[in-house]
């Protein structure tokens, strides 16, 4: 710890100082996880909480990379920094075997901007430790807004799009009608919707699918109290096209989370599930100690040899492993 | 919990002596979950342990529910008493919309043959409880084998494919190829390949790209070093081609797996997995008690102010949720 402690330290006040490599191997002390990653969460945590967290979710092909690109291209201009964070097996920015398409966009970003891929397995605390980790290291050391990129496809992803104040979700003409949105899970995170590569036939019926969909299924809950509702944007993300368009949405979410306070309870609802990862990651960890044991295998042996049921054993188990509440014999 | 109790086991007794609609009413209360549905596992456990689980998976709109009716219709005559527990919303056996055929399918398969459909969300307890739990008591009545029908989708479908002894995999000629398969997970926990829809264009190529990828890969792990090989079963679910075919190779993996010794590993498994799923249970259950307390928000408000790190929270929140094992206050 002392040592991980000292690198992390370190390397952390570079990075604070705008040291992009000092920033590059911090984020991999992060995904790596361990001592080293819990204690750059300790020294990020009191400088983060200012960046706008934007996640840009779809399926593979809808144009997600080429889109965060051109948001890359525009923001610099507009005196921000952006961050972009790809988790997305997908994307040409994820992975090593496409550097050189990292290099490239690294270059079109420039000093200002920072792309860091990261892989969706072979994490030991996972996603949902890894992700609000990078991201609130982008935070602390003053990148905003930070774009998370993830394709739209399965439980983790749409996850990982609750990791942001304003969530994009991107389709395409013929992409498939907006029911397979709603399978997915994507209607529901929805802040901002982008109908891309509008050029396309059927761009107007993916436009007039999602607007029917909105009108049918009051999916954003509490927002259309608010009186916010998705709007829809139209792009061509190859020649830019709509990438104003979807800055300006995105600013005018920002300015509507602000002003109706969800903002806060999105980031207070967002460390709340972190804090909860955490505990559950220490709670598994323990748990197999406890199974591992003498006592721990001879329980699994009742149950396997039909002498115990796994009810029972899982309760013994839960004895041992858990604080007894009612008792109060917690050491808070 | 007595009251439960009482029901419960009243209800399992007449189960247990036959009574088709004590069987019914036991599931539900399984896939309810809580102190029922504990108390009939209790009850069940010491019964069961015999039946043979048949996990059948795959895309939607393989025929994966029509091949496993012709299993219903050809196991009573051969004097089996099959059940089949269909996980998978997108099966006709699924969900109260499709009640008719439900009872046209009971119908065909007759008082040796019982079908329970179960739906994929709201339960308290998860699917990684339920669907044991239903197995549980479809074996320990005498239900044997039983086929459990899952779609191949996601990882929740993945880890339900995992509660079976065989897992029968169903691809269609056009269905995409042997990639997609892989992408999905399917590969990993094949240990039967069905090519459905055999008399369609592409089947043949279907079988040679299965093939290839099962030459390439060792992805059956430990089997290979058994000498065993996933077959490749040729059908025609609609009518009835290659299910005769597909008992074989079922019955042939059984042996397969009794004659290795893996059967009894996989058992072990399974049974390990259910007590992890409900340990987990109970420490997360406890978790969001330690969390909802004064101590807990004060935690929690003090990472919100930026005050505290996720991980000192946690680490605080571990101390009240966990006994300390190093120092042996653990009461097993």
């Amino acid at each position: 710890m002392t040592q991980h402690g000292h690198e992390a330290d370190t390397v952390f006040a570079r990075a604070l100082a705008g040291d992009r490599r000092a920033l590059g191997r911090l984020l991999s002390l992060v995904e790596r996880g361990g001592p080293a990653a819990e204690r750059i969460t300790e020294l990020a945590h009191p400088h983060s909480g200012r960046a706008h967290i934007v996640g840009i979710t779809g399926a593979p092909g809808a144009g997600k990379s080429t889109l965060t690109g051109q948001l890359m291209r525009l923001l610099p201009e507009r005196s921000f920094r952006p961050a972009v964070l790809a988790v997305d097996p997908s994307s040409p920015l994820t992975g090593g075997a496409i550097l050189g398409d990292r290099i490239r966009m690294d270059d079109l970003a420039g000093e200002s901007a920072f792309i860091r891929s990261m892989a969706t397995r072979g994490h030991s605390g996972g996603l949902a430790l890894a992700v609000p980790g990078a991201l609130r290291v982008f935070d602390a050391v003053g990148y905003d807004p930070v774009i998370v990129e993830t394709v739209g496809v399965g439980q983790v992803e749409v996850d990982v799009a609750g990791a942001a104040d304003t969530t994009v979700v991107v389709v395409t003409p013929g992409w498939g009608d907006a029911v397979q949105a709603n399978k997915a899970g994507l209607l529901e995170v929805a802040d901002i919707f982008v109908v891309n590569k509008a050029d396309r036939p059927g761009a107007a019926d993916a436009r007039r699918d999602l607007e029917l969909m909105l009108d049918l299924s009051h999916v954003t809950g509490q927002e259309d109290a608010a009186g916010y509702r998705p709007p829809i944007v139209m792009a061509q993300a190859l020649d830019g096209t709509g990438a104003d368009a979807l800055w300006e949405a995105v600013a005018e979410h920002r300015s509507h989370l602000e002003a109706t306070g969800q903002m806060a309870d999105r980031r207070r609802r967002r460390l709340r599930l972190e804090v909860i990862s955490r505990l559950d990651q220490m709670a598994q960890a323990q748990a197999a100690a406890v199974l591992a044991d003498d006592v721990g295998r001879q329980l699994l042996g009742e149950v396997e040899q039909r002498q115990m049921a796994p009810t029972t054993a899982a309760a013994r188990l839960a004895e041992r492993l858990l604080t007894d509440r009612r008792s109060g014999r917690g050491t808070g």
